[in-house]
């Protein structure tokens, strides 16, 4: 018998006990051990849990329990996770994890201590909830040089910006809306501004690319600034606007990393994933393009990928599991306003016949997109490849012209 | 430094050795050690291959070599595969194939001697190329009562149907385009009579359950009936046509499998699954539902599954890995006729409003479909849940209605 403890008994941390009691039997078979909850951190009182005899408000009743092998962490938060998580590892129990922001900030950190230790740091669950994707991930990049990471990781932008696109609806209809149902915070930034995404898509890269991506490092954009006109014109364009995390190997082997809204042509993979469901599109040189697909929340799918990740640590522990990479530095991401990106603008102006004639001959090559039911006097055209500089250089020569949106074209 | 051979040098064992040697240094960090082709078995002559020195016509030279510790197995067809793969595990070699034709039938086989010789048997190339699948789906099953998969797991027929779908050609003109595009054999019938698809729906579930699927067990049923009337009606009905392998496990604990045309629903993840593209379906009670999408053939993907099945081989050479299920038994499989299914119904008549209405009285709850560009004096519907032989036993009382064609609806 294996005894493991779960430190935040919240959506997800209560979900990992639900499941582990609910599908012993298959566990136990799986796992080739009984796993037993021995003690659940949390500083709240739950007097009618099943599991209330073993609650404790003190980590040291965790940290410095011999007994207790692996350590589930569902607090979620970097403070006090990520030093829990530290003891933890250090006083030799292998850690299972959920929390995107701890893995984000402080993976490479984490999975140092844990390799150090010959002990197990596993964090299924935090990309994509319950879909399986970094153990996949990691099985593409063994016969793969994989190039290119992209996906709609966050469920709660890609319901509202659903809703906005099938329905009509305004951001702010459709974030009432997604709150109602419980899909989004009450303090719904982390999701809205791309902190959510960001936090994933360096998750993604980082294990894809073999060195640590930082937050900061990546170019964070969120949807709070898409407009239902930006969404008819992308319609009009044969398209479809989602919020995309993206990472790529460029050929100097720096890495271009992004979080923002994007136009995705129609017969993209990720163009038909709607409501909450997220997707991860892989992209290897010799698998082509690969996607996952499901529900990317919620709190049996995120528990579940949990307890996977509980059952693989009991199988392997006395060895080694397969994650890790190197700890980023800096000049390792560039700058993605100096990539080179196709961009959907819209220009308001007296005379858009004029400033096309004008766009035409300063930046030739553009694609002119005709939508219904847009703002009178708008430009609206797709760019051919630049950075953002050279764009802002060509838009600024533009007499009487003013930008009123600027948003990527994905090549995916 | 570890030896392997692969036995059949056709398009997927030439595609093995050319990712073994492109991908060498990725291929020796993953698998911690270096892999070297030792001895490549085929009948045929390659006075020009790079690896001319290793070939042999002869499976003694591999069966006796004690330093080959893993083969591949990329021959195809179920004999002389299934020898060679048993006397390799006899001899204490592991063992990948892509063969799916050989898992679908003796995979319970294999893997218990396998198991018996403290070996690996593995297989991940066989379903979906080189999407990761068996794999995700083990962790799936990790924690997770799996209870349903499903998907469209043959790309050369549903790039038949997605040419009938978007462009209106006929089966026959689209086999035709498929032949010349490479996608499909000159002898098709594997894959337009859906034998292809039963196999790997065989493995999928055998996987999923636990108990061996045959393939002699799954109603299969191909697209040679499928016409452009059917695909209007699937359109008209608000859905798409699609070749479906499916398996789910019932209240009983027994399982109905098929694999057969079937009307999905437009907002079915599968229904976007276009062209040779894959995608395999797993619905889980804690995860949900969760899609695998990717090229399900072709020589470099399948190839790559292949490099990651030997990788995982070189790592756990003296360990023995997850893959395992119990033989099959007579029973397990239910007779999908006496499944309940909706089903879409097309009925030749005389009168199609007396037939409707006679239709209606006999079996209610009848959705019917009128569509544009199909013959005159048909009634098409789609029936409520119903085994197949109440629906045979309805529409043979209807007085004056021929059926035209009979094609399940899915429900996922």
């Amino acid at each position: 018998m294996i005894k493991i403890a779960i430190m935040g008994y919240g959506t997800v941390g209560s979900g990992v006990a639900e499941v582990i009691q609910k599908n012993a039997a298959s566990i136990t078979r799986k796992a080739g051990e009984q796993i037993e909850i021995a003690r659940i951190l949390d500083l709240r009182d739950f007097p009618n849990s099943p599991f209330r005899d073993r609650f404790t408000k003190d980590f040291e009743d965790i940290v410095n329990d011999p007994d207790i092998r692996i350590v589930v962490e569902t607090m979620g938060g970097l403070r006090p996770a990520y030093d829990f998580v530290k003891s933890c590892l250090s006083a030799g129990k292998s850690v299972v994890t959920s929390n995107k922001e701890l893995v984000a900030a402080k993976g490479d950190e984490l999975l140092a201590l844990a390799k150090a230790n010959n002990l197990n740091f596993l964090f299924e669950a935090s990309v994509g909830g319950g879909i399986p994707i970094l153990r996949p991930l990691d099985q593409c990049l063994a016969a793969n040089e994989v190039y290119e990471v992209a996906g709609i990781l966050n469920g709660t932008t890609n319901f509202i910006l659903t809703k906005m696109i099938d329905e009509g609806m305004t951001f702010e209809y459709a974030l009432s809306l997604a709150q109602q149902l419980g899909y989004a915070e009450r303090d719904p930034s982390a999701d809205v501004e791309g902190a959510d995404a960001c936090r994933k898509i360096c998750i993604l890269a980082s294990l894809a690319f073999g060195r640590h991506v930082y937050p900061e490092q990546v170019l964070t954009e969120g949807i709070t600034r898409v407009t239902l006109d930006d969404v008819r014109y992308a319609e009009a364009w044969g398209g479809v606007l989602k919020l995309i995390g993206r990472a790529k190997r460029l050929e100097d082997g720096r890495l271009y990393a992004i979080v923002c809204p994007m136009f995705l042509p129609k017969n993209s993979p990720l163009a038909e994933v709607h409501d909450v469901f997220n997707a991860i599109l892989v992209r290897g040189d010799a698998i082509g393009d690969v996607m996952f697909y499901g529900r990317g929340a919620g709190k049996l799918p995120t528990a579940s990928a949990v307890v996977a990740d509980v059952i693989d640590e009991v199988k392997h522990l006395d060895a080694r599991k397969y994650l890790f990479w190197e700890p980023g530095e800096e000049g390792y991401v560039i700058d993605c306003r100096d990539g080179s990106d196709r961009t959907f603008v819209r220009l308001s102006c007296t005379d858009s016949e004029k400033a096309w004639a004008a766009l035409n001959f300063s930046l030739p090559g553009c694609e002119r997109i005709r939508a219904e039911g847009v703002p009178a006097g708008e430009l609206a055209v797709i760019t051919p490849y630049l950075s953002e500089q050279e764009l802002e250089n060509k838009l600024a020569a533009l007499p009487d012209a003013q930008v009123v949106s600027r948003i990527r074209v994905a090549d995916f």
